[in-house]
């Protein structure tokens, strides 16, 4: 099969270009008579969106979501759910400088060798635009996941050489979160975070990240073994997002140095529910969750288009140079948020379903 | 669809449980005139087999493989080919001390939690024992690749806090990984890693580690978008083996505290072969493979089974302990190197033939 | 998985219903390369479209595809192609009088059935509009398999009790066919079915039928056993479409009553070509392609929709009756023919693909 | 993907060769909880098997099956049931008679060109053996349906020009279908076709037949629009089935002569049950199940194996002839039977788990 689908019971299927005439998805497999309408996409949308702050991207996306089918009288079918976002701004720009190169760090050459033509307008499909479609899909997915009382959040926890101390649980919430441009519920931090980013861009630089996702709510239970293991899925999901470079969950890559009697977590049961001491596997066991919070860690690469001039080849291999123009993310991490937990809320709704099917 | 399938072109299906009559696999998708015996699975059956030195569990477990379908005279014919593994011993024991309590690290719970039902004989489908049937479908899948000129090479690069140093690709080979038990190539660092193992066992304790898995040969133009990704399926084959908690590719997790300037790799063609500067983004870009040397790196967490008495729960939420009988491994990784090899062949000997369907 | 997506490797996800803002596809792994625009597509279109003559119906519907992704300069880049066409017309009207009734033959009870919930106008999804979706796509696939030499046609060869003479295969071509409303090549027997139609719609009254869909030019070797023979995966895309209640290949159903002597066919080997006596088995041996003329043939239900007071009940199982509003085609054979061919050719593309994967 | 699985929730993966080492299947997505031991499966073999009486061939199958995995404690777990049957009798034959040539009707031919192989012992994969698989498998999804009140039977309706007449529904039962080795319950017609097998037989012939394939108690609402309709997925699954030539479902082709008036089924409601006048649909509306009584039939072309010299061609183009040796069915529809009822219950336990997704 191609590679343009993802999920199995809720499957969506994703289409368009950077500076092609829309994006959209198709959701396959979404409930009947679950409440929905463009204002619970939209608000996805606009956390996004660049242009929102000092740190991001001052391009202009208004990125406004269309629903085209698969809801009557403002409720799901059970048919499709086509969403398309148009691109507003398609005007014909000047390629010249970037048509025949291929920029570092961009799938320029990997699509050039592998499909024989590419489109090199903004990056086609390769470029991070791609991702409106997944975080439109996403919302309908955590619409779907909040009324099973499953929420889905995630937050910038480093940003170059600085990161986010230890936090309450209580402390990181949406509020903690969006109250700042990065994306990071500690504020100090937050701040400092912010400093480096305008610093990095004013260098004419860019600086990578780390990102937690995180999910409370999910009933035990969620996972296929022995292959679509619920971490398994996550993994996929999230390194299926552009400039994703690694995924860890619950203690991750610690794990590796620590012993087992001090890694192992002892079973509890309080008020009939069970949990772990200090649940170390992230909320998942055998592949499948506990019932306690999930939680994933990603890396981010540094943007690859930075308005400095690097060394790189044409289409012919010859030696030349490029300068990315325009006005790019100095860090990704930021605006990752919303298409992160996105993917969380895609995985967690295909598995809810999934599961229905063996009970 | 259910959970028990990998792959989409070069497709396996795997069953059996730790102590059932047989494990086995069917692959689907084998393209026809490939020469193919037993001849070419055992091997890798023996390497991941126990018993195989100190440091490894001294279970008896043979191991021998038999296949069942798909090969006529030498040759594979395209259909299905089935391989079945039978277990040898599989005598009634007394399980009567885990069959009502929940394991700490297992997938005890979960099971039951999921399915209401679990085979509590040696953890059931559960068990490491399951990835046998992997490591029967990695060999195929590694032959294929090989007539392709792909070569798949793993090796453990830690245990607990002992890390092997910085090394040259030159130097890693098949023979010095498996001039020792660790499956660690620099002879020093491995003679380190098995004292540590040997010592943490003698206390009733295990730890955790991490192994690099690589990939050379393989062509540029691997891999899906947007959501089958070579770094995403690789993540995903990765992360659904046991213990696995962590997953990077180049670079990693080590990128998000670097600059764009630093980490991005510039184009270089030498005698009209592409490949980059550092290779930091681990031979793939967009998704896809440049044709450089694929390189992740996984986490694996320590066994959980330890001799050693835990806290836990009985199945009636009643507090208990529980202390592992039977011999484990101390430390996962060493028998985890053959199992991550046939991931990632599987995953690529995947995409090598899903790329054919577009050109 | 849900039910929109058809084909595994030229794989299409439909979406959008009779009276919703638009229909379209996505089109996921065409490869790229290929020559396309809307301009290979409209034609399809407008074959299919009503109010092309006295004896379909008249309603307006203009069909006009837009391309929304998967073409840069003219060709197709490996990524999917998206197709919308808006539907122009979706005034609000007044459905009081089927809106809580179940039409005899329709969806209405079924989809109620099942979702709990169904959008009644014009029958939402159920309705056979949705085929403008299937026809889009199959241009696509029929641009495809024109690289390769091959071709598909359909034709009409029964309306009632009326039925077309066997006929040279060289007497039947697109000229043939579309030289009359109702698509039947034998001009005579045209006029004979126009006429019936024309009577049966006078009469308040509407009537079955029967197609033949042929293509020729396929390559031996299509088809995948065991169950995705080229037969079983033909039988499935013409039974997927509404109003089609049999499917047979070849000799089909008269070889039931046949012998084995009469009915085997021998090989013959003429200019290096391999070639049975008869064809008897409509180009297929064993599930795959034998590089002969493939046929088969299909029946249509008479058109469920009569402006006639039939007996039904209604939401609330209640006795009431029924008269269907606004114009619906007597016969629906004629309109049916390039839907056929539509799916016989997205069977045939997808099947070129896959069969790429093992070669 | 590949060919060789069916179903999406209830999914079936067969293997193996008619005089290979076995056949088997694995059952992916079978619920926990469910009694199953191999007593279920054998009656079902057993009615499949050859040598039953003088009208199917008497070579020996025993065809044992044995469960190798997914059940513990005689209940199913939720794991991947897999089903091994052996092949009695594999001694080394004298294949030189057909291994060069290509049989009339078989799939010798097409395997060669698509596989560049084929495996000669006996029609390899495309022996008619391999229905073992899809028997034993459907022996699992028929325990399923049984839970949910759901019942399949088939029957034989035609051998040659011997074709059962109407026959009220209560008079068709297992009793009344096993009754005679023909399995047509009406016993004047079953005497009559057994003496027509009989001459065919001693004619050196075979002849065509037809089996209607029913179910009673499918809930109102299985089947997937708009490509997955259960008409669609049924007609697959019996297309798919060596020798079927044809399947039409409720009226079938006769409807291509019909008028809407007379065709259009009122809906009634009695005792609260929604039915339709004439069931003339076949159970089944908008390609979703009404929760009437499922009814369809399909064409089997005469048995292509027959000891009478027939014209052929082998590998080199040069023309030769051939006449089967060994014994070989003169109708293949009393042994379809089985096999058919598998292929339907396959379907309906898919149909049913799939549902339970947007529940």
């Amino acid at each position: 099969m191609p590679g343009n689908s993802f999920g199995q019971s809720f499957r969506i299927t994703t289409f368009g270009e950077s500076h092609g005439p829309a994006l959209g998805v198709v959701i396959d497999g979404c409930p009947p008579l679950l409440d929905l309408s463009e204002d619970d996409i939209q608000p996805e949308m606009d956390r996004r969106r660049p242009g929102q702050s000092a740190v991001t991207t001052a391009r202009k996306e208004d990125d406004v979501v269309h629903i085209l089918s698969g809801v009557f009288e403002g409720k799901t079918t059970g048919m499709p759910i086509a969403i398309v976002i148009h691109n507003e701004d398609q005007r014909s720009r000047d390629y010249s400088d970037i048509k025949d190169k291929f920029r570092p760090g961009h799938a320029d050459f990997t699509y050039l060798a592998k499909y024989g033509i590419r489109d090199y307008r903004g990056g086609g499909r390769a470029s991070a635009r791609e991702t409106v479609a997944r975080v439109a899909a996403g919302a309908v997915a955590k619409k779907l996941l909040s009324a099973d009382g499953v929420g889905v959040l995630g937050y910038t926890v480093q940003v170059g050489d600085i990161c986010m101390p230890e936090m309450g649980a209580a402390d990181i919430t949406l509020e903690t979160i969006e109250a700042n441009p990065v994306r990071c519920p500690d504020q100090p931090t937050a701040l400092r975070m912010e400093e480096l980013m305008a610093r990095v861009r004013k260098e004419g630089d860019s600086v990578g990240g780390a990102a937690v996702i995180t999910a409370v709510g999910c009933p035990a239970g969620l996972g296929e073994p022995v292959f679509d293991k619920l971490k398994a899925d996550l993994a996929k999901a999230l390194l299926s997002v552009p400039a994703v470079v690694g995924f860890e969950y619950g203690v991750g890559f610690k794990a590796a140095g620590m012993r087992g009697i001090e890694f192992n977590d002892s079973f509890l049961v309080e008020d009939g529910v069970l949990s772990t001491r200090d649940n170390r596997a992230g909320g998942i066991l055998g592949g499948i969750s506990t019932g306690e919070m999930l939680n994933m860690r990603v890396a981010l690469k540094p943007t690859s288009s930075i308005p400095t001039e690097q060394n790189t080849i044409d289409v012919n291999s010859e030696p030349t140079t490029i300068k990315t123009k325009g006005r790019h993310d100095p860090c990704l991490v930021p605006r990752f948020i919303p298409i992160g937990e996105a993917m969380v809320a895609l995985v967690l709704a295909d598995h809810l379903l999934r599961w229905r099917q063996i009970r």
